[in-house]
């Protein structure tokens, strides 16, 4: 299984590149996951028994006939996360950029490729050329999903 | 790590109980997850990324600094879903009668424990005496979580 991180700056475009990415890679039958950071969110809705459950101290695993969610209490690094995912074929990672995975960096104006470059970065995504990076303009989604197929089959990595 | 059911008809109480064990558990130091079944549930709030995310195709982690979450596509068995609790002490799971796992079968006035039958009874919550098995009462929550906690030490198993 790959860990690929998506990294760049609040709102230079990171979901919605991985939105974009993600229904290329399923087409092609790899299995995906992505792992977010949020600041906060709910456990269902205040007053469902499992927010009830959840309240009363229990973590929490929620399964219906098409999804099965977990709630767990605690702050996980993404390798702990990623253990999750044994038997996907690859794990993008919204941000994490500190974990030091290999990155595709999306650039805005005010950003530059060496900001993220606390891990290897396999390409960028800008409006402009970026000298020295394998780079990708923001709506090539078509190449951006080339590349990672190409790292998914062992190509070019 | 134990995996116990608490069985009973809808709206016989169990969500109740289990909200009412988990502190006790919890206060012991034992480390307690509840599965629950469900019709179905929401990833986040509809526009938000990480819905925007599940919606594209993946299978989602949300990490926050004070819980994680996992949601993943397609129902899961119990035995796999209780694979991702490893490292808790307890499993409690809410139904899953039909799994085979030990269980406390709440009762209302319709039931009877035979019902419930599709794995060992190691008790009975009824609002009335039930001949052949050890029985609380509903609200003798205390009695109820040391029966566990003599399952968890090892005792009375």
């Amino acid at each position: 299984m790959i860990v690929l991180s998506i990294v760049g700056n609040s709102n230079s475009g990171k979901t919605t590149l991985i939105t974009r990415i993600v229904p290329i890679l399923k087409q092609r039958g790899f299995r995906v996951a992505v792992v977010k950071h949020t600041r906060d969110f709910e456990v269902d809705r205040e007053g469902k028994d499992s927010w009830k459950i959840w309240q009363s101290g229990a973590d929490v695993a929620i399964a219906s006939n098409e999804k099965t969610a977990l709630i767990m209490r605690g702050s996980k690094s993404l390798d702990e996360i990623c253990r999750f995912f044994e038997g996907y074929d690859i794990v993008l990672t919204e941000g994490f950029s500190s974990a030091g995975k290999d990155r595709i960096v999306v650039l805005d104006e005010s950003s530059k490729p060496e900001d993220f470059a606390n891990g290897r970065i396999i390409a960028v995504v800008a409006d402009r050329d970026v000298p020295g990076y394998r780079t990708f303009r923001r709506d090539d989604v078509d190449g951006i999903a080339e590349l990672i197929v190409d790292i998914l089959k062992g190509k070019n990595f």
